[in-house]
């Protein structure tokens, strides 16, 4: 590969981001507008216009010299980028509060992911749907996951289930795991897991109120 | 203040790691433990040692040479920056699905937040109580805010309804808000907003996946 098509890893911070550009150009895409200007994207995201070239830059974005970014082009790169233009099959595990919100999130066919079934131990929900999605008991679980070759778990469990879990979804061939159980799962390097944890946000949130 | 007394800014990385560290030592405390070393802070929270060492140390946390964190110390340190020793009454707008999940969220009050009340205009919803909390009527905000001095807000609405209410509460004397919606609010320089947003993770998750 030459020098100039050497890729760079592209940083967390960008990838994290990136959702909230596709949002934007979506609009815009709605509203017809062919280019978009990096000073309106950061009247849109509050983020400096060197952060927001960069980040763009980065993922391939098509632009036009001194006009801005291209809408349809820039949708197509990070739609690309994060694999949300083909749809992946998964599934949560645990249908309590959280798990319900979860199967309650419009974002997810939007963000790639379609959820085509749930697992719970409690009696009141297993063979129920929620939104639309059939609960199944968890000991059907390994069946289930080869029967549909499905790869990618959405864990909503407390944290003294998730570990226990995570064995069985490992041993079954799962190969990535967004999990949401304050826990640390240990799992072999190649599965992924992302981890969202609800109490950083509010540390942040505390932490900044109380140096005002 | 004596240079050495002088307050580094702690970073946000660091802030968000504090969480994982309170309920590590909470854990090693309900044992009777008095004190922790970094690596086996390490082994718990795959982190490395001296990430772990400084994080600590930028917060205070007391220690004993060669021996590790001091438990019932570190706990206090950390509690203390975040301002979990004290509960701060918090309310809920919007009680859907996430709201929901999040009024069901035994983390709260373990983090300093008690949400005292939920809002939304759902009439099925008003009157009624979700896991405990009263749901009011959205019309009904300012006066209940003041009524109560509450200064907390979490908001998970649609992207729609957000910026509508956070004007609402801003006039109503709101210092802080924990925003799920998945819109940018613009709030005067002295309001506090943390943005939590599913579809960050979520690209986080699924780019990890592709570049395997």
């Amino acid at each position: 590969m030459s020098p100039r098509g050497e890729k760079h890893p592209i940083s967390t911070q960008t990838i994290r981001r990136l959702p909230q550009y596709l949002r934007i150009f979506y609009n815009f895409h709605a509203y017809g507008r062919d280019l978009v200007s990096s000073t309106t994207l950061s009247e849109e995201t509050h983020w400096l216009p060197i952060v927001i070239k960069k980040d763009l830059q980065a993922v391939g974005a098509p632009s036009k010299l001194r006009a801005g970014f291209k809408v349809a082009g820039t949708i197509r790169v990070i739609e690309q980028f994060l694999g949300w233009n083909n749809l992946n099959k998964a599934f949560l595990v645990g249908a309590g509060h959280l798990g319900e919100a979860l199967l309650g999130f419009d974002g997810f066919q939007a963000h790639g992911l379609q959820l085509v079934a749930a697992f719970d131990v409690n009696p009141e929900k297993v063979g129920q749907q929620v939104h639309g999605v059939p609960v199944y008991h968890t000991a059907q679980l390994s069946g289930i996951i080869q029967e549909q070759s499905l790869k990618i778990a959405v864990l909503a469990l407390p944290a003294s289930a998730a570990q226990g879990v995570t064995d069985t979804l490992v041993a079954a061939g799962i190969r990535a795991i967004w999990n949401f159980a304050p826990v640390n799962l240990v799992v072999p390097p190649d599965v992924v897991v992302q981890k969202e944890d609800l109490s950083s946000g509010l540390a942040e949130l505390c932490a900044r109120l109380k140096s005002r």
